[in-house]
This record gives structure tokens, C-alpha cells and sequence, in this order.
């Protein structure tokens, strides 16, 4: 027996098996999941395992590495999170999310920083040896919401499409507050005397940690573009690339301390589009299906270690700091979404209402982040107070916040998720909208969203898309191929079921193979997802309108409203056409 | 800049995104990799690597790790070699695979490992230090096929299937004897005196380690299916499954000292069948990209390192050591295959032709897996020697054998690997036989390979099938809903094109939505790349058997026998059965 040779992958294997095991182990009964978030059961899981582990070794089980949890856990999360990110509603609230992420943030650093310190200057609390510096550097790590923790519960609860891009865009942009903060107050706390050139340096740090992270993960992902133009005929390491240069992007943030998180985000974001156009259909399924199985795993291992690293010697208990703590982690949290709120409101059409910021304030989870944050710090005689402070707040969010938040978005009737797609005449009302009040901005010369977008837009279809994508002779009138099609598809139907009382003319019959061929060069440059959606919409969208307005429904008596008179309807129009 | 703390991560990232982009680089010129394999271009971009690594450093590039190549490199591209295995031409050929894989392994060393000792007799080459043992044990590792080199020379040479089977089984299954061999001489060398005791534990150490390998493999392939049937509810995390009992079961055997190849192997083609059964479409899509790529992208990184690994100060050069080990590994190689092909031909029907043997000869292949056992050799005064040797023949057989095998197929009229899918009549009559020749020797009481295959096919539908699959509830009579299936197929395009004069009878109008519930049902149950194989077969072939045969043709005018007029008749034939 050699088990130290295979020890490091048989064990780290072992772990992902545990972890996938227990993902199966709570869906083989389908009540618990539905009650219970899945992040709740892999921690007491992780609880459960850390017991027997100190149990039976009497000494702390492993705790999660930081190391390993920043630059294997976390990346495949947040590129599953970037990647998949709806942009619209992201860009169109991307100024609360913002204000949120980086005042918010800022406003729960000092709030919670400050009412600790005053907390510590109570004599019987004996706490007066924890500096402000300390405090300040805890309510750094300990303000951040974290975006793991809250995708795990959002996903679940399927709050509307706003709120939940509020929370959880808040979650990954508040990480260059944090680690421009946190590195700051770290800093200051070994300085011996802190002058006023550091503070402004470390208001100027943060836009350079956030704006360059941004600009690494942009370039990385134009480049990751750019490097699938020439992949089409070893098809087989496309997926590869999508991964490679976001975990570049990623590594190379982190190298120059800037915003990791930031740069994967964007990497994805910018990549998505361009990279989708290049690569196989199969390659795009493995990419997504291979991120999400990745990001599900990571996240498991990440709340079954936060389990594990409960247990264990590494706490120094004190009731009051400790529940003070959590106390001020909720009234900051609540008192800074009731203001910012209120601005946001002051300068919007569409407002939050209070139901929306009563569950920002409370789906502020922190999570994996602060732990790691806390097991970084620099040894000092609190250090193990802080980490059993920080350990009962993640409990506490996850816990007690993450089952009641589905019961309460239930007992206060947020507006959910809508289920079904929008319609196309939404879609087409919307592009209008786009384009009308891009035009209105440009003309009355104010440069807001709507203007940006179209400049954005034009700049991409004039440059990038031409040295991005590898077929860029895209067929303008895509949307008249699709009807043609979507018709003879109708047609097929309608004959299948014996309603086609008559032969067409013989030269459809022959073109019928020069059709068949643009159908698959349309198939074939049109984004083959979008072309789906587009399908089914219009397969479900385009009688509906038949149905409901009654200027296309005169010609037909109203007992003939069944599908197979509509398909009826659409092969006599085409005949009268032809 | 803190580039310590992401050096791990940020270098494996780099050398996997060098070895995609060689490999992008390579198939830009669509002539370069139709002349040279692919594998002799990686090494040579590995060796120009080294140079500069080597030139800037002034000391030896890295060598490529043992343990890395071992637990990292090497099961990928077993594991997608396993779960790709034709199994048919495989299990037929089974007997003359292990002979080659077996005797023609232990033939090899010992060939090689004496008569070099000759050579070391001969004192003008200064070699009488190297003992008989060290000879054998250098006869060992340098004897062994290497999987890898093979596969990558000859997926691009596209001999006949039985021809390929031979010499890539062997590469994979002499893996037990080339352990067992190996650590018999390291350990020998390190003895005192051996017994004769030691030499037969040796023997019975063989049948251990490959036997083992096996069944672990089984085991953890078992396993691995009977978990895919609870994760219906988590699609996501089924790859990741197949990934991680196939790893379990390489790290395990190895950990038992078994053959960690022979393992992965079995544990792949044990899996495949039921876990494709249970996984999703989608999932099993990202399984079988995600292998190959992950092969591709291992077998990249193994020439590209055997490349840089080449060039430093490792190496210890004595011309007679060096040409004898290239010349003698040809020349026992090739009498092997003469010798045991006399024998496979006496006792076989299918005769293994001359050329066949030639190119068996000539495709025994040595790589990496050569190269990482000499470097674990235990260090003694001509290990370089040993190196040196070993890199020259990797080299001479990648290089001159890898780029010349391919005219030398041709100029030989090798016969190839046919284009086109087996026609419905070769597999109905395949079947046939395999079910008669299963009866025949069920009758006369001789048990031979058709008997165990249907009795292990009774086995696995009686009890395995049970027991692995979720669904099991399999329509026994597939080929008829199969055939529905088409018909109405048909019926749609004949009547697309306008064909169809007259309509159906109002019940099959009704059925419509029966038979679309059993389709998808079809669908659910049948394995679907055979559906699709099943459904191109018989719309290629029904019509041609009809086309050709003169008896199915009597009612149809010769000049009606285009496409339209067979879909015709199906569709008379069908109203006369109704």
C-alpha cells in the first residue's frame, strides 16, 4: 500500500465526491430542498464531518485555506456568475448597483467599524485592548456582502429580475471596496503612524483596483475572442479557451492586487457574445454545462468547509462583541438601504419599493469571503475573537436569514419572476424604445444610458464584431428567412395531420432544396440559442396576436380558430403571394 | 507585484494555454499536420522551448515530473481511450492482444536486456560495468508500446480497424506486464542475491496486478453507474461522476501497486453503456467533449515536455549503447510479431496478413511513459546512459517511424478503415451469427467466446441492467416504433413536396398524439447515438436494398424508382396494411 503517493489528488477527489454525494443525498427527497437552502444542509454536512474529525483525531479539523478557497474555489463561481449574467438588467441599473456596492459598502465598513469601538469602551465588556484600527479592519471583512452566499439562496427564492440583480451585482462589484479597504486598515494597523497622504492614496487605490480589474478581464476576454476565430478545425479545445483566459484574467488581477473578482466578471461578460458566435454548438454546450457542474461543485466544497472549519479550538467567545456584532451587521445594513434608497428613488422613474429594500437589507448574506478574509489577517491577541465573531455572523445570515427569506418574500408577495418569455411584441417595444430614446438623447445632446448603448452598439458592429468573429457575413434579413421557415414548417404540420386538400405549384418543389440550403447557412450564422428563443416565440407568439386582435381574425369565421386553421390561413396567404 | 502567491495556478495555466495555441498554430497551414504528425511538431516546439529555456538559464530545463506524468498526464488520455474503445473488434480480438501484450512484452525485454549484455561483453565500447540486471531492467521499460505515441500516430493514419485494435490494445494492456517486469529488476538490482522463490512470485505478481487492475476498475465502474441513476434531479453534476470514479479507480490501483491503466480502462468500458443510459443528452455531450479535450490537451503537454526535457546535461552519450538499443528494439519487435503471428495464424480464420504484420512491427511506438520510468530509476553510475538511450529511441520512433509509417501505409495498399457505417443487412446478419455460433456451441458443449458473450449478455439483462439503470422499462419491440417512426417521416416529406394526393383516414389523425408519446419515449429509452445510427442506416439502406433487389422492385415501374416514388410506395403499402 502507497498511499502517499496518490495521497494530494485521491483526497482532493475524495472531497468533491463527498460534496456531489451530499448534493444527491438532499434531492432523493425532494421536500428538503424546498424547505431547507441547499447551503444550510452542506454546512451542518461539513458540521457533522468537522465533529467526527475532531472527535476522533482530538485536535481542530483542517481549516479552509485561503489560498485554495481564493484561487480554486472562488474563480469558477464568479465566472459562472459573470458568464450567465443578464446584462440588461444589470447595465440598466448599473448605477444603484454601484451606489450600493461601493457607498454601501463603505457606509457598513465605518458604521460597524465605529459602533464597535464604542461597544468596546463599555469597562465590563472587557474589550478595551481592541483598538479602532482593529474594528475598522473587522467591519471591513465583515461589511461585504458575499456573492456566493446569495447566489445560493437567490437562485432559490426567484425574486423579479431587478431585485435580484441589485443584491447580487451589489455582491461582486463590493469586491474592490473590500480589498481596497481591507489591505488599507491592514496596512495602517502595522504602520506606527498613519499620515493623511495614506488615506487619500487609498481613496485613489480604489478606483485603480476597480477600474483595472475591469480593463485586465476586457483585455483577456477580447483576447480569448479573438483566439476562437481560429479554432474551427480542432473544435475539440475550444470550450478550453473560455476557461483558460478567465482564470488568466483572474490570476493576473490578483497578481497586481487588483479586483479578481472584477476581472472575471468582465472577462466573461465581454467574451460571452463574441466567443458564442465562433465556437461549436457542442462546444458551447460542454462550456456551459462544464461551468455550472464546476461552479456547483466549488460552491458545495466551499459551505461543506465552512462547516468543517467551525469546529474546533480556533475561537475566543465574548457574548457582547460577539452579539453586538451581529446586531450592527443588521442595523447598518438596514439604515444604509433605507438611505441610499431613498436617492435612487429621488432620481428614477422606476422605484424600489420598501417590500424590495426590506429584502436587500436582508439578503445582505456574508459567507466563504470574510471567512478566508478572517484567517488572513496578521496574528494580533484578538484574532481568534474576530474569527468566532465572523464565524456566528455567516452562520447567523446563512441560518436564520436564508431559511426565513423564502417564507417572508412569500408572506410579503414580492413581485416574483415572470415564468414565461417576454412576448414579441414586447421585444420589438423594447428595441423601439432603445432606439427612439437613443435618438432623443443625441438630439437634445444629453449623453445618457440609451446614447452610450447605441455608440457602444455601432462601435461593435463596426470594429469589433469584424475582427472578433470569424463569420461576420451575418444575413441582414434573418427575421424573413425565419418566417419563411417557421411557414413551411406549418405547412409540414398540416400535412402530416391530412389537412392539405391540395398540391402546390411544381416549382416550390424545386426549390425546395435551394431552401433547405439557407436554412442551414441561417442555422448555421445565427446564434443558434437565440434562434431557438426567437422560434419558439414566434411559434407561440404569432397566433396569439391572431387571436386576440380581431383586425387579422376577419377573414376566418370564429369557429375555425383552432391551430389548424391558423396554419390553414398561413399557406392561403402564401399561395396568394406567390 | 505578487507573482509567488499565484505561481502555481498561473504556470500550469500557461503551459496548457501554450500547448492549445501550438496546437491552433498547427492547423492554420492545413498542409503542415497532413505531412508531419502532430506529435513530432509538439516535441519540436518542446525541444525549442528547452533550447530557450536553456540558453537564458544556462542550466537544463525542467524535466518533466514522474509523478506528474503518472497522476495528472496519463489518465486523461487512458480514459478517453478506454471509453472510446470499440468494444466489438476489441473482445473479438482479445486473445491475440493479450498474446502480443503478454509474450510479445516479456519476449521483448528479454531480447533486448540480453543481447545489450552482449554488447556490454565487447570491451572496446567500455560498457563491461553495466550488469546483466541493469540490462533487463533497462530491457523493461524500453520494451513497452507506449499508448499514447500510438494513438496519436495512428488516429491519423486510418488503418483497418482490426489492424488499429491490435497495436493499440497491446500499447494499453502491456501496462500490467511493463509494471511488473520493472519492479522486478529495480527491486532485483537492489537484492543481495535472488532466489528462485523471488523469480516465481515475480510470475504470479503479473496475474495479480493485471487481474486486479480489472477489477478495481469493474468495481468503481459499477459504482459509478449505479450513482448516475439517482441524479435526475441534478443534472449538472452528472459528468462530473464518470470523471471521478474512472480517477478513483486509476489512484487506487495504483495505490495497490495494480495497474492503474488496466483499471481506468475497465472501469471505462464497464461504465459506458449504463451511464449513457442514465445521463442526459446533455450531459453526456459535455462527458465526451470534455474527454477529449482534456486528452487532447494532456497528450499536447506530454510531447511538448518530452520535447524540453530532452535538452539539457541529462544525458551521458555512447554511440555502440545507443545504436544497438534503437537497432535491437526493431529487430526483436519485429520477430515477435513474425514469431506470435505464426501462431495467432495457425489457430485463427482471419489471418493477420504480411502487411498487417509489417506495420505492426513498425508501429510499436515508445513515449513518455518509457521516459518517466527511466527517470525513476533508482540513481546508479549509468543512469544517464540509460536516459540517453531512452530519449533516442522515443525520438527515432516518433520521428522517423511516426512520419514514415504513414507513406509506407500507402505504398503497401494497407487496407483501411472503411468510410462508411456497416449497412443494416451486414448487422442484422452480424447479429444472426453471433446468436447462432452462441447456440452452436451452447449444443456441442464447447466454451468459446460467442457462449460467454451471450451468457454475459443474459447476465447483464437479467440482473445489471436492473440494478444500474434508472429506467428499465425498455420497449422490447424498438425496431417497430422505429419503423413507425420513419414511415411518418416519410409521409411528411412526400407530402411536403406534394406528392401525397389523397388524405388519411380519420383515426391515424387521432393516433397522432399516441404515437408523438411513444416517439419520445423511443427516444428516452433508446441509447440515442444508436437511434441516430439506427435511423441513417436504415433511411440509407432500406431504399437501397429495395434499388437493387430485384424481387422488392416487381411493382414499380423502372423509371419510378426515385426517392419520391419509395416513399410513395411505403405509404401504399402502409394503407393496405391498415
Amino acid at each position: 500500500l502507497d498511499y502517499q503517493h496518490v495521497q494530494v489528488p485521491f483526497e482532493i477527489t475524495l472531497w468533491i465526491m463527498l460534496a456531489s454525494l451530499a448534493k444527491i443525498g438532499f434531492h432523493l427527497y425532494n421536500k428538503l430542498p424546498s424547505v431547507v437552502p441547499e447551503s444550510c444542509l452542506l454546512i451542518f454536512v461539513g458540521l457533522i464531518m468537522g465533529g467526527i474529525i475532531y472527535g476522533l483525531n482530538d485536535k481542530s479539523p483542517p481549516v479552509m485555506d485561503s489560498d485554495i478557497f481564493f484561487l480554486y474555489l472562488l474563480p469558477p463561481i464568479v465566472l459562472d456568475a459573470g458568464y450567465f449574467m443578464p446584462s440588461r438588467p444589470f447595465f440598466e441599473n448599473i448605477g444603484t448597483i454601484l451606489l450600493y456596492a461601493v457607498v454601501g459598502t463603505i457606509w457598513n465598513v465605518f458604521g460597524i467599524g465605529f459602533s464597535l469601538y464604542g461597544i468596546c469602551q463599555v469597562k465590563a465588556f472587557r474589550l478595551q485592548d481592541v483598538s479602532l484600527l482593529h474594528n475598522l479592519l473587522f467591519g471591513s471583512l465583515i461589511a461585504a456582502v458575499d456573492p456566493v452566499a446569495v447566489l445560493a439562496v437567490f437562485e432559490e427564492i426567484h425574486v423579479n429580475e431587478k431585485l435580484h440583480i441589485l443584491v447580487f451585482g451589489e455582491s461582486l462589484l463590493n469586491d474592490a471596496v473590500t480589498v481596497v479597504l481591507y489591505k488599507l486598515f491592514r496596512s495602517f494597523c502595522e504602520m506606527p503612524a498613519i499620515k493623511s497622504v495614506d488615506v487619500f492614496a487609498g481613496v485613489g487605490t480604489f478606483f485603480v483596483v476597480g477600474l483595472g480589474g475591469v480593463l485586465v478581464g476586457l483585455t483577456f476576454g477580447m483576447t480569448a475572442a479573438f483566439t476562437t476565430r481560429f479554432t474551427k478545425d480542432i473544435r475539440v479545445i475550444e470550450p478550453l479557451f473560455v476557461f483558460l483566459y478567465s482564470y488568466l484574467s483572474y490570476l493576473t488581477a490578483e497578481m497586481f492586487h487588483l479586483s479578481g473578482i472584477m476581472a472575471i466578471v468582465a472577462c466573461a461578460m465581454g467574451m460571452k457574445r463574441y466567443v458564442e458566435a465562433n465556437i461549436s454548438l457542442k462546444s458551447h454546450t460542454t462550456v456551459k454545462y462544464f461551468m455550472k457542474m464546476w461552479s456547483s461543485v466549488s460552491e458545495t466544497l466551499i459551505f461543506i468547509f465552512l462547516g468543517v472549519s467551525t469546529i474546533g479550538e480556533n475561537h475566543e467567545w465574548n457574548w457582547p462583541y460577539i452579539c453586538f456584532t451581529v446586531i450592527f451587521c443588521l442595523i447598518w445594513r438596514a439604515l444604509g438601504v433605507l438611505v441610499l434608497t431613498f436617492f435612487v428613488n429621488r432620481f428614477h422613474v422606476n422605484t424600489i419599493t420598501s417590500k424590495d429594500q426590506f429584502i436587500i437589507a436582508y439578503g445582505g448574506l456574508r459567507g466563504a469571503i470574510c471567512f478566508s478574509l478572517v484567517f488572513l489577517l496578521p496574528d494580533f491577541h484578538r484574532k481568534k475573537l474576530f474569527i468566532a465573531a465572523t464565524t456566528v455572523v455567516i452562520l447567523f445570515t446563512v441560518f436564520i436569514q436564508g431559511m426565513t427569506i423564502r417564507p417572508l418574500v412569500d408572506l410579503l408577495a414580492v413581485k416574483r419572476k415572470r415564468e414565461s418569455a417576454p412576448t414579441v411584441g414586447e421585444q420589438i417595444h423594447i428595441r423601439f424604445l432603445d432606439h427612439l430614446l437613443a435618438g432623443i438623447e443625441d438630439i437634445s445632446g444629453h449623453w445618457g444610458q440609451y446614447y452610450w448603448k447605441d455608440k457602444l452598439e455601432y462601435f461593435n458592429s463596426k470594429y469589433l464584431q469584424k475582427i472578433l468573429l470569424r463569420e461576420y457575413d451575418q444575413p441582414k434579413s434573418s427575421i424573413v428567412l425565419l418566417y419563411e421557415k417557421l411557414e413551411r414548417k406549418h405547412a409540414i404540420e398540416l400535412a402530416e395531420a391530412g389537412q392539405l386538400g391540395h398540391a402546390p405549384s411544381h416549382p416550390s418543389l424545386l426549390n425546395n432544396d435551394r431552401t433547405v440550403i439557407t436554412d442551414k447557412k441561417l442555422e448555421d450564422t445565427l446564434d443558434l440559442d437565440v434562434l431557438e428563443n426567437i422560434q419558439e416565440i414566434l411559434a407561440r407568439n404569432l397566433y396569439r396576436i391572431r387571436r386576440t386582435g380581431p383586425a387579422y381574425n376577419r377573414h376566418t369565421l370564429p369557429g375555425e380558430t383552432e391551430p389548424m386553421g391558423h396554419a390553414k390561413e398561413i399557406l392561403i396567404l402564401r399561395h396568394k403571394s406567390l
